[in-house]
């Protein structure tokens, strides 16, 4: 991987930082986040700004560009990455290490007195501005709202904003009309005396209206904003989508059941001029809920006294709840998706040996398998299918230049994942088609006890995600190991593989209790830098369940793996295992066995069939 | 336990909430917070104002009186008591329970429009104020600032602020100088560019001047603010108190040894003025320090461009690691608290089945035995002495009209510590003197599991303590069972029982990272209404520690308890541990052993060793 070359890019953003075409008065330095205006973590190719001014193409990331120095800040999944893919005008800006500064605080080091920082007011969150603004200002700078976005006004060939065809989810895969989750959100409102909300994440309207779209690679979301009141709904789409009779047909747009589920379509860029104008109507008490993650930009056009911002909307918290159909889906999903790589993993046994596999083919080959099932829709991100030192490349995706090829002596290493209609899949087994060496075999096993703590961990009702957090890394630490990352995300389904508001991270994000329905990942892991990384990540639903005591009544909720693909053998050392962990592991690949040998025997999959009987033997 | 009478009180209260003599306009609501005006979690009688309206006497809560209703917060620890100590003129807002509403939404519920919310400035924290005051005014409320407090208005027999004698540490205590305290202090203001700082909480005076007092019942601390420039050094304190020759020399009243280490003393109530005189020679870009949690009151009197609000000032910082002669102080303190409670078990296992000892009775010898150590000074708290269902009432203390005898039949609590002046010491041990019940045996080895789980845990440095709460807990989730209360705080070394600005919780309050010399408590419980109490408490030291590996340099760390006090093996079912966990039982024992059974030997505490001894025989 070699770096992008920036001289020219960063000379040429310098200029527009001083063109009065695009500002009223020179800036000192300029923001470039990481998302879209609808704080998309995936974004479309339009929107990878970021991307485009230093290179770094991971999914989380800010540049800061200033009149002397360019920085970049992310966090531990992407140091190695970003490293590689940044010219030495940029500086990394490590997250998470006690040396970094905070972007703020790098600013205010590096700034002349009363600076004018720029940033584009739609591509950063209203939460994210209020704290910069708020610590540039004490600091006697400010934050200066640039509207022309100074990145698009020098690239070139700056690709459209898609839109794509919407799919329209019945009844059978979303489980509840759109028609019904507009009654609930109003149930809401109306608790809370809101007159109005404002929608601006993609997947919560996605989720909303039960459709997809395919905007966004690996997302099934589509451009969109709504703006829901009591009595009526708007949604602000590219025109020429609506023109589809099934899509006409799916929002009853030509025959709406009653008036207050009628839908008003409005072009997707009207979104702020009819947020004005609604704003301009509302009475003295009336609030409108918006999240606090929406754009500056359209956050600001709601009046303050007016305004209700919610760290997580209604929505996202209704979605995170997965429905009876959605669970079932997401099971048939895991199930569909187990056999593909039963069958991967079979064929790469079979192939490794002639040495022909690399790192891209076997990736491909996943894909393959995959779009073999039901209903398969597409990749839920691009396959980290990594060998040896890739491997501890936390967010790797391999590329001609970095292509490995897999063989009997190195740790494989493959996180991929599927959107299928029916649910969304991401799954990282880590494979040794040799004989793995006693550190990798140790660290493995520590990986998996982590894995395991967290699956097989009781916890109250009410409990936060981030609370089961280091029982992922206890094994890990006692050796003195760990890992830079979180230990679980919240999964969508037949939507976003990343989703809030629910994960289990060190970071003490406001994360909501977790709660029976939701869905979340489980995947700990360990990286040795230039040898091999190693992670184990399955997708676990919340279920209720009952020990020996009930204490106040609260209730109890553990995990139960969605995830149905054998954890191979050969990489534990047993000996580290107690008992119970034991007993986990083939209480956990009989039900691979079990659940998944019957698909693949229906699918008459013979040799995965094998493979799977074989890698699911119990240990003692 | 019966529940003070508060009709008339209450009555007085909503009358002066009227009354122009002290408001210029009638409040709606009169806020009652805890502390006093240095946010003391223990305070002097005088400043005992929620309690005197409401008759609750727990170390935390808050009282809110309005026209129509009068509400009390507090958090699980308290439950129980409060709703025993209240009339029903009051109603017991749960802390912590889904049901209850934050204080801010209850007065908005309960408030008419344009409600004006009073509050004694000088005994809020800023930052209560500004979230109170933020919530109110964006529901059309306000929260004023009365200047007389309202409570003392109505309190005609309220006792006079103490003024106690102050006591010096001598280098073979604290380890360091006052002097080098004060230079310390002035390079991280140097790094910071901060002009001055404004020390508000009473331990960091008395830990800052190396001088001690008992203004506070169970705190070494004396009523004081200090104000700390570049150059100059201004302590706040009753003037009669700088009159004793020992206290003179001590902080170089007369002849100090540099003009940039004299101190200028001043009486405690001009630290309003003489901070608003600072404030008036400040210069445009000078920065003064002050604690968020410092009063309202002070805090407004630094114009918002000089203030530098912290969440822990850098003597609470400074404070928290402990030095090497703080260190072996503690160490030396809690042996000889061992040797006390060895002899108070030893003294109990005779006497109870005499039937002549009572919760009162016991914690009274345990003072008396705590009292013939060397430089003991007093309790550090109140002790918690409680048998059968008291044991249940987490911060229990007990009361003539409550006081039982302690039996064969029901378990004994007892959390108690003392003030040495090496040292401070807070230890809970919780014994059955008879038979106890299998249920009883049960809970108390999921509690020590948990106890075990973080004292023995090992965690990369940097790591919070609020990331290790969880695995005091596990072993009672996965039986369903909870505790609701933190697991551990910080603890002061011949200061404050609880400091900051490190724990380990639940609550994901903004802790500092656990750093070596930290010292904190580890003290999970378990409570069955109605019938007993368990709780396991050790402080404990975090230490460096060499696992294995050493995964990126950080280093790692573990803790090692100071508290040396056999754990009773007669609770433990030992069936439930690991093997590990029993090696954990068998060590820490073994090093009781030696540790205190050598000083008892040294005492010629005979009965006690033989206690001892027996008490710490290995289990298998």
């Amino acid at each position: 991987m070699s770096p992008k070359i920036t001289v020219e890019l960063l000379r040429q953003l310098r200029q527009a930082m001083r063109n009065s075409k695009y500002i009223t008065e020179p800036i000192h330095a300029y923001i470039v986040p990481s998302g879209d205006a609808h704080q998309s973590e995936y974004i479309a190719p339009c929107d990878c700004r970021r991307e485009f001014i230093c290179g770094f193409n991971g999914s989380a990331g800010t540049a800061i560009i200033t009149e002397q120095q360019a920085a970049m800040w992310t966090d531990g999944r992407y140091f190695l990455q970003a490293s590689q893919q940044m010219d030495n005008n940029w500086t990394l800006m490590k997250m998470g290490l006690k040396e970094t500064p905070s972007q703020e605080d790098w600013l205010i080091s590096v700034l002349p007195e009363n600076s004018k920082v720029g940033v584009d007011p739609w591509i950063i969150a209203a939460d994210q501005w209020k704290n910069m603004s708020k610590a540039l200002t004490s600091a006697g700078h400010s934050l200066v709202a640039v509207r022309d976005n100074l990145i698009d006004a020098i690239w070139v060939d700056r690709p459209a904003r898609p839109s794509t065809q919407l799919i329209t989810l019945g009844l059978k895969y979303a489980g509840l009309s759109w028609q019904d989750k507009i009654l609930g959100l109003r149930t809401k409102m109306a608790e809370r005396k809101i007159s109005w909300i404002v929608v601006t994440a993609l997947d919560e309207i996605a989720w909303l209206f039960n459709l997809r779209g395919s905007d966004i690679e690996y997302n099934p979301v589509f451009f969109a904003y709504a703006i829901v009141g009591m009595s009526s709904i708007r949604l602000f789409v590219d025109s020429k989508r609506m023109a589809d009779p099934a899509v006409r047909e799916h929002l009853e747009l030509d025959n709406p059941s009653k008036p207050e589920l009628s839908i008003q379509t409005a072009p997707y860029e009207s979104v702020y001029t009819e947020l004005q104008a609604i704003c301009a109507g509302l009475g003295p008490k009336e609030k409108v809920w918006i999240s606090d993650k929406a754009s500056c930009a359209l956050t600001q056009v709601i009046p303050k006294a007016h305004r209700s911002p919610v760290p997580y909307t209604p929505l996202c918290l209704a979605k995170a709840v997965k429905n009876p159909t959605e669970i079932q889906g997401m099971k048939t999903a895991h199930i569909k998706d187990a056999v593909a790589l039963c069958e991967l993993f079979a064929w790469l046994e079979k192939e490794i040996p002639k040495g022909t596999v690399t790192e891209i083919s076997a990736a491909d080959k996943a894909e393959e398998f995959r779009s073999q099932q039901k209903d398969f829709v597409g990749l839920s991100f691009p396959t980290i299918s990594s060998v040896g030192p890739n491997g501890a490349i936390i967010h790797y995706r391999p590329l001609p230049e970095t292509n490995r090829t897999l063989s009997l002596n190195e740790v494989y290493l493959i996180d991929s994942g599927a959107q299928y209609m029916d649910g969304t899949t991401d799954v990282t087994r880590t494979m040794h088609f040799g004989t793995p060496s006693d550190f990798e075999k140790e660290c493995f096993t520590y990986v998996l006890k982590g894995h395991i703590a967290v699956s097989a961990a009781v916890f109250p009702n009410g409990t936060k995600g981030h609370l089961l957090d280091s029982f992922a890394r206890a094994a890990l630490w006692e050796s003195g190991l760990d890992y830079l990352h979180g230990t679980g995300h919240g999964v969508g389904c037949f939507l976003n593989v990343h989703e809030g508001p629910c994960g289990i991270s060190y970071k003490t994000f406001a994360d909501e209790p977790l709660e029976a329905g939701m869905i979340v990942s489980d995947e700990p892991g360990y990286y040795e830098d230039g040898s091999f990384g190693i992670r184990l990540e399955n997708v676990v639903l919340v279920v209720p369940t009952k020990p020996k005591y009930n204490y106040r009544n609260r209730g109890s909720l553990t995990f139960e793996p969605l995830t149905l693909v054998p954890i191979q053998l050969k990489m534990i050392n047993t000996d580290l295992l107690t008992q119970k962990e034991r007993d986990w592991v083939n209480e956990y690949h009989r039900k691979c066995r079990e659940t998944v040998g019957a698909e693949l025997e229906r699918q008459g999959r013979k040799e995965a069939l094998d493979w799977l009987i074989r890698e699911t033997q119990p240990i003692a």
